[in-house]
């Protein structure tokens, strides 16, 4: 038996691989995310056991996920990429250390993404030749390394909860960024109502803080390619229903 | 009419989006790289129009675009995801100043997925909060800026030719990086004859530049969870097929 970790895509149920599909379609079990997309896990074969991690601590999954992988052909289904601040590394080691077998099936993940679907490439030839991802959510609760952020150059994309956009800014702008840096928060990136706002990186806190979750934060000069990719009337009609 | 720039994935053709192969089986022609699986192409509409772009300048792929798009509907099917070190970001915007409708799909980039493959996340809690994907193919063929990334910090994932490995191994540790850390890298990610070669960083040069590409080169603490998520079998294969 074999437990597949399976990447679902940033949202859009389209952007799931047809290796992902097709193993979702034979699985017995399916454990998924909250925030993969329902028509995904309806795609498991109707008598397949449908297990929602939503609330369980990820000691919890991972020994599920052990239990179930002695027995039966498992997909974990998990939002974006595995391996990308998916805390699969963490499952496939368990999983590995308990001798079950494991596939790894990548999946699109939001860092580019939940940027190009906003009209922002994460890197652009003349423009930015390198992207630094991050999260604000370090293992021991720490504030991220603003001064190393600050320093990376090219594209910084940050997954993180909109309320420490005051902070992160604050954290950045202390570490030497310029205030006027172009910056862009992605909401529901993919997804039917996905909300871009686009500011300097000193006024983004005011103009986003209000979006719903979860969302994205690209940091640098890509940002300003957007108006010249989104079509005038997409970015207008994403500027209406995002300002108050 | 519509041109879509789609993302094939990191070469195992299994890896492409349910939406990309879609739009790929009802297109009018189809515009691809090199390194994109033929199995991919072979799923064009048996009058397809099938264009490798290999041997054209980028220029001129743009206008072959433009062209095209203004009378059918074209998927630009490139390696990996559009956006990422895919100059899709160029493609886009010379098809909008054309005023040529445009759709982007975005796709599994090898940066995350090669070394999912070869069974190392790029971020894992307590070991690498932060990655930073970098190029070696600066637009002014000038040397990637080894001083500020060897002090980002968390993972590094390197696109380029590996007749630079020793330049960068050498960049890397002159500007700090400690010549111990570990090291791999992966040549033809997620095709049948993938092989990886893992290293302290100073010794990464004499032991992998002899493999072939594509090839991705990955340079942190995470490297050393590999020996750990891949089958020990698997393992040895892969060391018996990369050593000479």
């Amino acid at each position: 038996m074999t437990v597949a970790l399976v990447g679902a895509g940033p949202g859009d149920p389209g952007l799931i691989t047809v290796r992902g599909l097709e193993l979702l379609r034979s699985c017995d079990a399916v454990v998924y995310d909250r925030l993969v997309a329902e028509e995904l896990v309806d795609e498991a074969p109707e008598d397949a056991l449908r297990i929602c991690r939503d609330g369980l601590a990820q000691d919890v999954v991972d020994g599920l996920l052990v239990e179930l992988g002695r027995e039966l052909e498992v997909v974990r289904l998990k939002g974006g990429d595995p391996f990308v601040f998916g805390r699969g590394g963490e499952e496939a080691l368990a999983l590995r250390e308990a001798g079950i077998e494991i596939e790894v099936v990548p999946g699109v993940s939001s860092v580019a993404a939940v940027p190009a679907a906003a009209g922002i490439p994460v890197t652009q030839r003349g423009v930015a030749d390198r992207v630094t991802i991050a999260t604000a959510h370090a293992a021991d609760d720490s504030e991220p390394d603003y001064a190393s952020l600050a320093r990376t150059g090219g594209t910084l994309v940050l997954f993180m909860g909109l309320s420490r956009l005051e902070e992160l800014a604050r954290g950045l702008i202390a570490a030497g960024l310029p205030g006027s840096t172009p910056a862009a928060v992605i909401s529901r990136g993919t997804l039917p109502d996905q909300a871009t706002v686009e500011a300097q990186l000193e006024d983004l806190p005011a103009r986003a803080a209000d979006l719903p979750g979860p969302a994205l934060v690209v940091v640098g000069d890509v940002v300003g390619l957007r108006g010249r990719i989104v079509r005038e009337q997409e970015a207008s009609a994403v500027a209406a229903k995002c300002t108050p």
